[in-house]
Formats: C-alpha cells, structure tokens, sequence
C-alpha cells in the first residue's frame, strides 16, 4: 500500500485526486493539506466525499507531511509548490507537482513567463510527466513535472507529425476552449456563475497565456528545433473539458485517411489516447471524468491545411487523472489502475 | 463471472448500466439489444464507450437474449418490458426491471394508470426493488421490479416516519425537480437544448403524472394505512439529479434534532444513504454519478411542519445503480460492489 | 424627461434598470453611484452597455445625487438604503427602494429579521409597490419600496384565493426556485460557477430566509388575518426567474376551471399578469427579460388541494422591471412605458 | 405603417423578428405561416408571445400572404426559400430572405455546395444585405439576401484588413463558436439538451460547411482577388451567439494599436459595430438579444499573426435583427429602428 498525500487538496484538482485515488486499489491517502482551510474536514467543503473520505484537512507543514507518505501530490499554485518542493525531495519522497514550476527546463524562461525560479537546482531533475512521449524518464523518477492542461491536448495533437517531421513547424496555430474548472476555485467575480453562463469567450490572446513556454518547449524537443506558436485559449460554459483545434501546414500533401493511420501507429497501445475513424470528431462530453484523450486528425482538402482536433478533461488527463497515471509509471503499478472509470455522460 | 445482458441499451439507463458493470469484478456485459439501433456498435452511439465496450447492438430476440446471459436487465418504456420479461423468466434467468411494468401490484392500478396489464401472473412474484426497505426479499429474487427515480427520492425522505407512525399521513406534498436524463433520449421539440436550457418549469401538475401509484401504494404499505400524496415533478436546465422536498404533519410536536436523530438511527448501516448533519442541506451536485441518496430531515418551527429534502442522482440510484444494488442482492455479491466510485464534481 | 438616478448601480438590478431606462422615452439616466467601482465607466463593467451608457459611477454623496435627479432608484443591500434615503426624501425627491428597509410595515418585524431599524420615520410612508394590490396608493407616493422577488411570485400566485377568502389561509406552502442572479454579484465559493452549475438545492429551508415576514404581512393584509406559511427557497443553474408552486387548501371544494376563471377575472385589465389557460403551465423561460407574471391556479383533484404555479423573471417582475413600472405609476407615465419588450426566448 | 409578413414564423429566428418587430413603431405584422403548425396560435407554440402576438399561423400560400403584406420576411429552409420568392418578387413585393437561396452570386457555386439553384434569374438581382460594406446598394432592392450568421461574424472581422490590402489573403482561418439556435428548432437527438449540454466540439471541419462559400465569395469581393479561406465550426453548449477567432498575417508588421485605429476609422459611424478599445476581448454574453458586432483585432508580436475576435447573436446580428436593419434600409426608416434595445445580461 503506497502512502500518499495531498497537498491543496481544496481545490478542484485536489477533489479531483482524492475522487481517483479512492478508487485506487493500492494506496491510502493519508494526508490533505489547505492553507484556507485547515482544520476543517474536506467532507464539510467538498460533501461529495461525505462518508468516504472525512480526512481532517491540516497546514502545509512539510516535514509532517513527509512523515504520513511516499508520495506527494502538489496541487498548488505557481511558486507555492517550489517552496515545498524541495524539503519532500530532501527526504526522499516521490513527488507529482501539479503546478507550473517543474515544466520548464529553462529557469530563465520560467522568470521571463512567471517571476524569478526559486529552486533551479531541482529543475534539472524534474520529468516533465507527459506519459505518451516521455514513459521511460517517469519511471522511478522522483520529481514529476505533470503537465498543464492546454499543453497535454495540444502536445498529444501534433506529437506525431512534430516527430515525423511532417509540418512546417513555423506555421501553428492552437485554437483551444476550457470548461471554467479551468479558473480554479477561487472566488472571482469573473468566475461567477452568471458571468460565465451562456457567454463564449476569448481571454489571453495575442502570446501572453503562460502555457506558451511549456508548449512550445515540448514541441521543439519534438520537432528538434526551436518553434513558436500562436495560441489563443477561450472559455466555455461548462464545468469540464479542453478542445484544442490545432491548424498547420503539411512539408508534402497529405490527406485525412493517411493522417488517422500515421496517428493510430504513432499511438498504437497507449491506453489513454484514442484516435477517432475518420468522419469522426471529438468532444468533451466523451471524455468526461475520464483519463482519454480523443484526437482526430484531418486535411483541409482545399487549402491543404492540416486540422487536429483533441479533447480531454482538464482535471483528468489534464491534472489529475495524469497525475495518478504518472504515480503509477513512477510507482511501477499499471498504468491505469485507478484509471479504468468510464465517461460519465451524460 | 455473471453473464449479464442489457435489453434497450441505446438510452440513457442503458448506457449508465453499461458504465457501472464494466466496474463490476464479477460481471461480463455479454449482450446489448436496441430496437431503432440493432447492428451498429454502443459505441457508435455513445463515444464515451469507445475503446472499452464497442459491442454491436442486436435485436430483440429473447430467447437468444436468454442464451446469453444469467441475468438481465430490461431498460425498455414500460408495455415493452411486459412483452418479453415472461420469456426471460420461463427459461429460467433473473430480471431486474427497470420499466414501470412490475412495480404496481394491483393490475388494476397498472390499468388506470397505463393500460391493461398483460402478465398479471408475474406481478405478483415482482419484488418492489428499494433495498433499503426490502432488503431481504430480494435475495435470490426472480424479478425485482426496479423503483421509478422519484418514488425513489420519495420513499425513502418519508420511509422512517411513516414507518414510526409518527405523521399525519393524510397531509403530505412532495415537490420534486428532475434533471432533463429524466425525459430520456428520444428526439421531441420540448427536450431541445434550447426549449430547456436557462429555464425552470413545473409539468404533470394536479395529480397526473404516472409515478403517483409507485409512491403511494409504497408509502401506504410503510405506514400500514392507504393514504394519498400531491406530488409535483419540475424540469430543471441540468444533465442528472432529483431532488425532492417533501413537507408533511407530524402527530407531536419535534424538532430538527430529533428527527436527525431519528433518521439517522433508521437508515444505520445502509451503505448508500447519507442523513446529513444538521444545518446541511442536500445538492443533487453532490450525488452525481454516485448512488447516495442524501437526506436532510428538519422542522419548521413557525409553522410546525416537517420538511425532508433528499437528492439523489435520478441515473444512479434512481435507475442503474439501483438496478446494479439489487443485482448484488440477487446474486449475493457485496452490496456495494461495482458502486464505490466517489459523484463527479464538479 | 424625468432625470433619474440610480444608487447601487453596478450590481445586476443596477444593470437592468439602466437596461431598461434607455428604452424608456420619458426618462434620462443623469447619476450611477457604485461604492466599489466609483471612478470607473459602468460600461466597463458591463460591456453590453459600450457605446450607448458610458456613464462614470461616482461615489454616493446623497445631496450630490439629489442635485441630478427627479427620482432615485436605491438598488442597496438593506441597511445601506435606509441610510441614504432619509436624506433623498427630505430633499423632495420621488425614491424607490429595491432593498428590504421599507417593506415590513413594523420595525419590530424588521428588526426580528434583520437588525434595528435606523428610519422607523418613513416606514410609515412608504407604499408597498405591487401595483397589481395596491396601484392607487402608489400614485404619487414619495417613497415606493418595491416588493422582493419571492414575495412578488408568491402573493401575485395567492392574491385572488385570499382577497376572496376562499382557502384555510393557515395551510399555505410555498416551494419556489430562483435564478442565480438572485445571489447578487457578490465574488463568493459559492456563487461561482462550477459550484452552481448541473446542480439543484434547497437552501434557507425550515422559516428562516428574509423575504418570509414580508409575504407574510402582505397576505394577512388580503386575507384579513394574520397567517404563517412555510416557505423553500432552491437554487437553480439558470440566470434568471423565479418560479413559485404554492400549495393550500380551499374551503370548498373547487375546479380547476373555476379558479382559471377566478384569477382571470381578479386580473383583468392588468398588463403585466397572464392568467394561462386550463393545461398549460408557466416556465421562467416565458417571461425572461418580461415584466410579466404568469400564472396558473389547478386542482388537484385526488387530493383536494389547490396548487398555483407562478413564473417571473427576478430581475425584472421581481425587481427592475417592477421599479420602472413604479415609476411610471408614480409619475403619471403609461404604466406599461418602457416595458413593452417581449421575453427573451430562446 | 408598413405591413409585414414572416413566412416560416415557427423557428426560432421566425421568434426572433416578431420579436424585434413588436418593438418597431413603424411596422405591423399581418402574417405569419408555418408548414408544421398552421392552424395554431404562434402563442401556443412560443408562450413568451401570450398577450402580445396571438396570430394564428396559416399556410403557405404565396399570393395570399403577398395580399397581406408589403414586404415578406422568408425564415425557410434552403431551396423552400427559392420555391416561393419568386411569386413574391412578381407581385411586387420586398423580400428580405434569411435562407441561403439568394446568397451567392454564381449558380454553380450554389449547385456545388447545395443542389441545382431553381432562380437564376432573381439572383442577380439579390443584393447581399451586409449593411456595412453594401449600404447603398440595399437601400431599394426588391431583394436583399440576408447573410448567414457564421459570415457575418467573419467579413465583418475581416473587411478592414482585406479591403485595405494589408494581409496575405491566402492565409486566412476561421475558428468559429455557436449556440445552440444555430442548429434550429427541427427534433434531432443531437440537439437534445443532455447531448449538447457540458460538451464542446466541433463540426463540419475540414472545409465542409456551407457557409464557406458565402465567406469566400465577400471576401474575395474586398480582396479584389479570389481567396480561400480554412473554417472550423464548433458548438458551445449555450443557447445564442457566435464568436469568431480569425488568425492572418499582414504583409508589412503592424501592432495592436495600429490595428484598432484602422477598424475604429473603418467601422466609424456604423450603429452596430463597436470596436473595442485595446486590451479588451468580445463575449457572446455582451451581445446577447442586440445586433452588435464586437470586435477586437491584435497583434500576436511573437509570431506575427494578426488575430481578429468577434462576437454577435447569432439569432440577431447573425439573422433577424440584421433583417430588420436591411428592412430599415430598404424603407427608408433610421436604421437602428427597433433595433435599440441594450443587450440582456447576464
């Protein structure tokens, strides 16, 4: 039985976690902490878990923290997770940090994006935790950098021709859409039910979403040069999910039923990733609460661009159903013990 | 392994058994028919299913069901269920009923009501499927005619005082609310995204709407009188949920405290029912996905009255997971199996 | 042209009343006051207004207010009304109050409630303004405290039956379901979104929320007696509306035919009530963005009691739309002026 | 007073314009047909008209509405639009046909993407109602074909730049967003609200929708020169309103700032479109119930591209209300006529 902890376990990818990893058959959560919260039991603030997860949420107090697990999930914001970091690493814990600050491998391009890197030192160590292009550096890792949800969708989107070679890798563009967990659980205004409700819109266009780094790092290891993106996230009235509709230019003609075998190869018995038949396109509603993510690739027959359409659900293979994934590559469990739930649809 | 078949899986009860057993360690889902879509795959029809359970649909043919399958479950509109449940039975498998065609034990209620009954004979042998209440009798039961989702919300907000004698049975509202999974999955004008969406409204008022028998004729075996309910069904713009607020008498005056008291003694030990602390109130948010029924029992005590509010998600415990509680009871599995998955939320 | 201003204007009565004054021929929108927001233009706020009020909120100095307006609509959480109002009356303006401080004719009553009243004064003056029951005193009045949403869907619902005096006024239930606007836009966990979203709730259960005495004392005054009701609030995931099912008992035995024809009779002539034909039943979705209240009275005949279902959109009949129509009153305008728009739908 | 009829009034954008066109002093509605519901009252299909417009609708018979009415509104679906404009043109009238029969130019293009064109004769003679780029040419016209809303969304972003010549005109996408009104009031399981709703996709991708030659026929028209353009819609579960992201490249750098100069002179002293200030993005929700175009240009300075939002409702801007505006041009009324109410939010 693995021990493990969670850390922030108020919001919704924590939720998320625990709702995962009670239905891991082999571990024990024995530790949540939340800084807001603490003393209060995560039942009274999440009373989905009522009668069975009553843990009394605890402050982040990391040595305690270390004392009740192997393995600690960090589902902090941005710089809070590299202050703790550290001390778990020092006593030999696995960690899965959920946050921005292991992603990028440059420190300098973590302070360009975010604020100067407290912790460089760990970076170099930290696997950036995208199971399908990275499996055998997770394993027995200790640091996993899990990563952010608009990259997983729209890294696992164009991994397969990045890898191949077969794009002008100058001539991206990501169109994407989240569901308002997106937003975090933060009382905002903007988060509001009736600012959000039946409204569709874009927020942070024009290269300033600090996801940008982290996708553009990952496809230019793909493609093995340097590449820029231009990505333009929108928001959607929903709870759950990511679309991304990712549009490039193919170095030679392609078309539809060549992409979808070069895609079902290329992913050929990943467990999570399922590459739709021509003729059919993903949506969030079929990956809901589940580990999937649905990719259809395709030609724009008349002005020869390439379409890729990809969807999961951002708290699970875009958080923490990735996180428990990684757990389990690190862990040496099978990779989808825990993950086997089905979409809940509708 | 228990070979299960699921006749009418192209609806929204259909594809939720589907996601439960495919948890269930000692299940094999080993046939699925559809009338309107016999030869194409489920998971065609429902993309969630990809990947996991791409069986074809067949058609109806019950004897060929029957070979099989141990046991199965009938998601048919009710008059159908009656058509082909005689057969399952004569060749000697278990049914669970998830139509409304077993639940009335009078045949003659079932006429005012629907239509004529034709197979009076197995009616009787037809166990009322509310675990909680009828536990025993469904061990090892032939048919278990499985409780219509608001009745089920129902009974068990007002199964401790009827059953302690303690209310005015003559003086009792139930004012529910129903997610639109409730209306099923045929194409109709009135269940349109838009013709639902951002509004609220009441149907079926004044004592029409068919669920009214069920209630009754469960309340008046509890309370060991024939007694008559007001009963009110509302359209709520949401996927899955029931909640139901019930206000009744009591014959001697009590509070908050004892009646929390009260239910909480009464539902002990039942793995699916959460009596909440006082001051709590229920969400059908809370029960997504999940086969809790969340229960708050309070008084008003301005005006004396007893109000119980009870959430339940109408899919779960109010159809499929019901269904899959009382095949555990049938076949002697744990209770609980295939039914621990935590609610979805947000 | 009446100069008008409005008090509280960023909050979302704010918006809807600025939305609903422009198209008002009779009026000029001259001064918005927001406590939080002063400074800003309301249009950056609320960017449906860009390009057609671009007005600056300024801070409440109530002599300042005064100076720009004829009339003032104070949208005040209550307390903060009554602190400024004192100040607009005696300085000879017309105001209507959509806060609670003037609506409870008994400052005992408000003090119960809410907390010592601070202007027991004016209370005397105010006029309760729910034109439907008491237009001729509006007309004119100095100080108009427009009704609550809930009270405004509940007494509409009971007018009739209890000016007549045709129902045990000691039997009255009232269940209804609000719109999340009627949370406010307050930055609160739980008016976000993914908090409302998919879910349905009860909340304020068991004599305990606000708008309780002021239905009360309005339906005395029908009735001619004192009388209590229970009363449950819900919360639905939609923006607006209010729909009220409201359960009594009549003294004699009636029909449903003969209460459509009641209430038909009882509102003749009024604008903004529909009495719907036998077999129809409101939804909120009817009158969204409408200052109507649509209203169905049936009987239920298996039991005796009578139900009236009642939809209004909260913001408007409960509120905004409710002030302007105040206002037309009050100042001699064509009641209907400035309310003519059709409902929303889809 | 000009008398108008609405043929195809039992869809929602048939709603829509009876609607706008209650609130219009200078018109009158005299007619109103539907295929499916002649017969029934309008209010009985939409019960937001109750008491407002209770015509009862009739057949479709040309010659007869033509005697009703001085100008004819055409809400029918593609090829039954065509089936009776002519009839309606013989006799004199104004049609302003909200189909997509009368939109493009060349016949064949029309037989490509729809089926062989029945009225050749009658296209020539149709003038694209884009008030915004073809004001002059509408003002008159016998027959104006109002433009699809998906293009409105597109030109409209677009215009400024192609008309200038300031982008590469072969690298062009679109990335469009819908309600749910886009897909109409037909019964199909996929717009039923549990399919629809908490799921984002996409549809129609890879250059198969028929808007797309609507689009390139525009913008080749600004361009001077015949261009291709990349186009993925995609469905928000939500019931109005379009937003569209478009993604070009300049010929020569320019910034954000240079870009809102260009569209605020450009759009200068349009009622309907409103350039928003820099920093500023669109939201379906600002739009809502008015005929507003929103829009945002920017400057992507990593990669160059220039980005484009915009927003409108579909049903208003996108059908009916940018009907109204052509009928306000083709009869000589100020523009904004009955078009001046704010949008509703939230």
């Amino acid at each position: 039985m693995l021990n493990v902890a969670i850390v922030g376990a108020s919001g919704y990818t924590g939720l998320e976690l625990i709702r995962l990893l009670y239905c891991h058959p082999e571990v024990a959560v024995t530790c949540l902490t939340s800084e807001q919260s603490a003393g209060r039991k995560i039942s009274d603030i999440f009373p989905t878990l009522r009668g069975r997860c009553d843990l009394t949420l605890e402050n982040l107090e990391p040595v305690r923290v270390a004392e009740k697990a192997d393995l600690i999930f960090t589902a902090l914001p941005h710089k809070a997770a590299m202050e703790v970091v550290p001390t778990f690493l020092k006593l030999g814990k696995h960690v899965i940090d959920l946050s921005a600050d292991y992603r990028l491998r440059d420190p300098d391009v973590y302070g360009a994006w975010y604020e100067p890197h407290l912790n460089p030192a760990n970076l170099k160590k930290a696997v950036y935790g995208l199971a399908e292009i990275r499996r055998s550096k997770i394993r027995g890792a200790r640091l996993v950098a899990n990563p952010g949800c608009y990259p997983t969708s729209i890294i696992l989107a164009l991994a397969p021709l990045l890898k191949k070679g077969l794009i002008h890798s100058g001539d991206i563009i990501a169109d994407s859409a989240s569901g308002v967990t997106g937003a975090g659980r933060a009382a905002k205004v903007d988060s509001l039910y009736c600012e959000v409700n039946e409204g569709f819109r874009a927020y942070g266009a024009g290269g300033t979403h600090r996801h940008i780094p982290e996708i553009e790092q990952e496809l230019s290891l793909l493609a093995g040069e340097s590449l820029l993106i231009t990505f333009t996230p929108h928001l959607v009235p929903m709870d759950r999910g990511i679309l991304s509709t990712v549009y490039t230019r193919p170095r030679q003609a392609t078309t539809t039923e060549q992409l979808v075998k070069l895609y079902q190869d290329f992913y050929k018995g990943e467990p999570f990733v399922r590459v739709l038949p021509q003729g059919s396109l993903p949506s969030t509603a079929f990956v809901r609460g589940s580990n999937f993510c649905d990719l259809a690739p395709l030609v724009d027959s008349r002005t020869g661009r390439i379409i890729i359409v990809s969807a999961i659900d951002n708290l699970v293979k875009g958080a923490s159903g990735q996180a428990v994934q990684n757990m389990n590559i690190v862990c040496g469990f099978p990779e989808t013990m825990g993950l086997e739930g089905l979409a809940l649809f509708p």
